[in-house]
């Protein structure tokens, strides 16, 4: 068995709401020197050693990403 | 300015339904293999040198982490 990690995020070019939202609360509770927030997707995969990259980046793209607005990294831990 | 990494999971003892979604899904496709799968949220964070780390801490236990439910890491990339 091995552990997986994918993260994904909204590429750079995509609006990210949900960060913006954590920026603009930060500034009203006071908290100064965060310059940008973006939030992505963690996913934490325990897979058979039977499984390879190649498995793990098409399980990305189909199914925990999207890849028209979403980029993603697979790291084995 | 400084690259921050926070990763948001559920605690281990909470039911993470996206995660069990997920995992249906694998079947349904026909993808074989994976035993597991949990879902959490990962934010990137820029920040000034100024920003230390109980700062982040306390950033993600009030903004971006629910501290009953979920656990989170922050790590400095």
């Amino acid at each position: 068995m091995a552990r997986v990690v994918v993260d994904v995020m909204p590429k750079p070019e995509i609006l990210d709401p949900q960060g913006q939202a954590v920026s603009r609360a930060l500034s009203r509770i006071g908290v100064a020197g965060v310059a940008d927030v973006r939030q992505g997707k963690h996913f934490e995969l325990v897979v058979d050693d039977s499984v390879d990259d190649e498995t793990l980046h098409r399980i990305a793209g189909s199914l925990l990403a999207n890849p028209v607005i979403e980029d993603w990294t697979v790291t084995r831990v």
